[in-house]
């Protein structure tokens, strides 16, 4: 099968990978209709974080080519949603939520297993990792096929900063990063009923989108003089959250400045700092909780919002690309000519 | 007035100090019924954080002897609980039910301003910072004036952790340090209905305590063995939340490494590690919160525990001197002869 094929840094091209085949009785094997470019793929393609060469992008949706013995609740022919990691739903982690850390888990699209760059994916526990669509995706529009492929992820990580920072009816929040993950926690502080949504962003075009998920106030400003204008926005007060997507010394920094006595970073930017320290949050009594967002858990949920029309999510692809393209999907991200790349995968 | 004085490490003691006096309206005078030492203040005495020579100990209850002109809640006569910090009650941190973060307050006993471990305090915003407790000194047993002066920082801390952490109905708790407030901490994660409770001591007064306090589960082990034998107790999943009640980079790697995907510490040491990293609880999603507790928030709920005979804090206090012999009230500590010692004041 065709399939992007990562091979190191800022060199992504398509090749040929094996036919996927069933090799666990829970197993399916999914036939991929649309794929994306995550923010943290750019780590690997710029060469920050590193990667095997191999299969690469976790995130997807397509419909059951095939599914193993063990398999009670998919059949061949019906439409799915992968979270970005797959999960078995039985070990510690996922019985208390957080199929993300399941211990018998991994992630798409690591260099060995397939990725959702590509034509074909071999989905472990697909009971307990794939979420059902009802329909085809003949049934959707483009926006709404969007929107699916936002949950894969970069939604649901969105989210997952904003439940982790305990983001409620009436609250103040900052959104730290105005990448994808960025603009999907403004539309998940929205959901949840933010009064006041301060995004962070100097980009126009990602401006645009903020202000059609719900932020309220932008500010261009970095580093100090962005606290300081969150602070006066406030009224010297801060926010009640502060949701860090980015991951470096700068943007957590930023969040420890602006947040109020009491209250919460949510973070889901993949940490690349080095000198944050969390003593900084404790003499101002903040918290700080996040990580790898567990998708599993809040597609169902995010996907009922989807269908219903409340959220449109997928708002955040404004590139699209089919995979023989695949590394102008990347290029295009990776000068900031896009917010995020949409993958459209012919069908055979 | 006689009071404690701090002249250096390892130096306490009783001296001179000027009668306290009313200096703004909002002030009131409190004559000295009951002080104590602080674990903290143990970082002081063996020269760990700096102090400046002078008045000395934060945690004080006793009888109101004059107020300022401004003061509408409280009368000559009161018997009343101080908070460890003093508090406005008009700043965002205090509106947010953060008092210890007042931007108008401070500490008592700060090597300037009164210290409990002396016959007078002069404490400034009376109506906001002391809390009534009904009747007289002479009303209560010595049990109950020491569970009083328990709440003026030690018990309110330990609930504090808990509560940052969120422990709720049915959670599995490890509290990591047998001091005082890591007792403390037992005892509020037992009020909030923790089903499991497992003490990390060696030290066999301690682990008394605690299992009176309703630790089900004591611990000796530290460091790596620690982690192994709570991993073991609940079955390889760890806990729902660890309270890091000491605040070296041995107790909260403990903490990151007890805690189950997606749960809480609750952070209430004094920070003394140097290289405890956040991310590290970012790969498990395990969040963090605490700081120096809202005394001032907790007291009212926790005195109604005290009165109604639900909680003994005072429990903690094994070593009992009057202000002439604050001295031995230090070293007990330091030598770990006692868990915390109360200090008597002799009324004039």
């Amino acid at each position: 099968m065709k399939a992007a094929i990562f091979q190191g840094p800022h060199t992504i091209e398509v090749g040929q990978r094996p036919d996927p085949t069933i090799e666990n009785p829970t197993d399916a094997i999914v036939r991929v209709v649309r794929g994306c470019v995550c923010g943290s793929d750019l780590w690997y393609y710029r060469g920050i974080n590193q990667h095997k060469v191999g299969s690469i992008g976790h995130e997807y949706i397509g419909v059951v080519d095939a599914v193993g013995d063990a398999v009670t609740d998919l059949v061949v022919g019906d439409f799915v949603i992968a979270p970005f990691t797959y999960n078995d739903d039985t070990c510690p982690a996922c019985q208390h939520g957080y199929p993300s850390n399941c211990e018998h888990g991994g992630a798409f699209g690591n260099g060995d297993i397939d990725g959702g760059q590509g034509e074909k994916v071999r989905a472990p526990f697909a009971d307990t990792t794939l979420v059902k669509v009802p329909g085809a995706p003949g049934d959707y529009t483009e926006e709404q096929l969007a929107s699916f492929t936002a949950l894969s992820d970069v939604m649901c990580t969105g989210y997952h900063a904003a439940v982790s920072a305990g983001v409620k009816n009436g609250d103040t929040v900052a959104v730290v990063g105005d990448g994808a993950v960025g603009l999907s926690a403004v539309l998940a502080a929205k959901k949840l009923g933010a009064a006041r949504i301060i995004a962070l962003s100097r980009n126009p075009a990602r401006q645009v989108v903020a202000k059609e998920f719900g932020a309220t106030d932008i500010v261009e400003e970095r580093g100090d003089d962005a606290i300081d204008t969150v602070l006066r926005l406030t009224n010297g007060v801060g926010v009640d959250a502060a949701l860090e997507c980015v991951g470096t010394d700068q943007s957590i920094t930023t969040c420890a400045g602006i947040v109020r006595a009491g209250g919460m970073v949510g973070a889901v930017g993949v940490p690349l700092y080095e000198e944050f320290e969390y003593k900084t949050l404790f003499w101002k009594n903040i918290g700080i909780k996040g990580g790898v967002a567990p998708a599993r858990q809040y597609i169902p949920e995010l996907l009922d919002d989807v269908l219903a029309g409340r959220i449109n999510p997928g708002r955040v692809f404004d590139y699209i690309a089919d995979l023989d393209h695949v590394a102008d999907a990347y290029a295009a991200m990776d000068e900031r000519r896009a917010i995020k790349s949409l993958l459209t995968i012919p069908q055979q």
